[in-house]
């Protein structure tokens, strides 16, 4: 097949966005944050993350990403250096050091390296880690505003009974090789479905469908994004009906709107999928009004937390 | 849950094997063979690789593992920085200067880190590497000697239609959940199913029964290794007859004998799954004559190659 377009250049001239991590309990530059090619996180993809947006240096939501954190690290049976408290300390002093206002921040847990190199995952010492980059957007300026080119691919996301979803997890070649499949089809994201032939979700963001006012999401094999989960809740503050089901690809291609929901960005609209337009082909008024109560919630203290605090 | 028993020490005491890995273009010492964290390779296990090993200073079956990765490469749309002699003589030198005799050498290619921190997969700058550490057993001298215990876990391995399993990768997270569920169960190791419920692989082996003198092993949804695949060359050598088909897990439990493959330890017995006894709970005949010649054929030139040459 040929190349993806990548410049093959030297690693010489690796460049960085601006950026600081926390690695081995020190504070560095994004540049120096690494991990050993023998680390278990890296070869069995062994590990667990959460990823967390600052908006005018204020989380948004921190607690429910941390919470997941907590959750994710427990069933994976690895231990953190830290407590609760400790970790958001970690994580505030991340954001301060970057220097960032607006900010895509990430805590992480590795498997780790075993010292004798035993195969036992039992034997390794789980490495934690955080860092803080410029905020990232799934959507460029571009398409948020004129709506997102989606396409569906029959890749099945990797299904729940394999790997659970609901530990935020590094397993994405599927994701991958369906985002590959969509720059083939003219696309510019992708959606996978699930083994029973209905949508799941893309690369870092679950899937909306507005029909006749009411919204459905998919409910199974999907990452449970505090996004999806923070459209829910604006949805019972704005008396819009949503649910939680089985959504089929017919269902996504006559909906009124579609939109996308992501820690990077927020909520997004959908206007192609797979070549034809949806509704009338234009960013839909329950997306704008859900964008709008979201991007009002982060000057909500109630929602917010202080990187300053 | 409970922790897994890891001793969760700080960063600084943390050791490595011997060994030697090729980075960036330079040769380095294996604690300094690192990726950076926003490496896609990490954060999206968007990455391939393929193991060989070294007995005596000698690749064996050297171009079959070349092959594989070329072939894994490609389908991930991925370029390497070297042609198929370069990668050769990279992985040669990574073991001379290892000073290493028996060696599990490891080549590897990540997606990389976009210069831009783009989303996109083509933009991203590929990260071809390679390293050698002494020789990994997956089983233990004990466990080869006596026969393996292991454990047949419910939880399917990534189905195929998900992750293509002939592109050699890192989606390792069911094969450790249930390997964590093995070690609960007083097992050694883990066998999963598929999404048809008969037996898959293990994390890093495949699968054989043998009754009346003939093998199975799985069909679908499993690493074509390389070690498998020696196992029907051998059988055709020795005229034992052997299918790859859809295997039962009553088909497993009632073999005669039952072995498993891997280049990390060639043909070793199992004699315990789910705490029953395979057949006599003696290793058998048929795995001690592939075993022989197995380590036979490493002194055979049509399948090895000397590090040296």
């Amino acid at each position: 097949m040929e190349n993806g377009g990548a410049a093959q250049t030297a690693k010489a001239e690796q460049r960085y966005p601006r950026g600081i991590a926390y690695v081995d309990g020190e504070f560095v530059p994004i540049s120096e944050a690494k991990i050993s090619v023998l680390d278990f996180g890296f070869v069995r993809s062994d590990a667990t993350y959460d990823v967390v947006h600052v908006w005018e240096r204020k989380f948004f939501r921190l607690d429910k990403h941390v919470d997941r954190f907590l959750a994710s690290v427990a069933k994976l049976r690895m231990t953190l250096p830290v407590g609760r408290d400790g970790l958001i300390e970690i994580l505030k002093e991340t954001v301060r050091r970057s220097g960032l206002d607006y900010a895509y921040v990430e805590m992480l847990c590795t498997r780790g390296v075993s010292p004798t190199f035993s195969r036992d995952p039992r034997d390794a010492v789980n490495n934690f880690m955080t860092f803080a980059i410029p905020f990232v957007w799934v959507a460029t300026a571009e398409q948020r505003d004129r709506g997102l080119r989606l396409a569906i691919s029959q890749i099945p996301r990797i299904p729940p009974e394999s790997v659970d979803p609901t530990v935020k997890n590094y397993h994405w070649l599927d994701l991958i090789s369906g985002l590959f499949e969509a720059y083939d089809r003219g696309a510019e994201n992708v959606v996978l479905v699930d083994m029973a032939g209905g949508v799941a979700e893309g690369p870092g963001f679950n899937l909306f469908a507005v029909k006749g006012g009411r919204i459905a999401t998919p409910a199974h094999g999907v990452l449970h994004g505090i996004t999806r989960q923070t459209c829910f809740d604006l949805c019972e503050e704005l008396d819009i009906p949503i649910e939680a089901r089985f959504v089929s690809i017919d269902e996504v291609h006559d909906a009124d709107e579609v939109f996308i929901s992501s820690t990077g960005g927020g909520f997004m609209p959908v206007t192609i999928i797979d070549g034809k337009p949806i509704g009338n082909g234009k960013p839909g008024p329950v997306t704008a009004t859900l964008r709008d109560l979201y991007w009002a919630k982060h000057d909500d203290p109630a929602w917010t937390v202080s990187i300053d605090d």
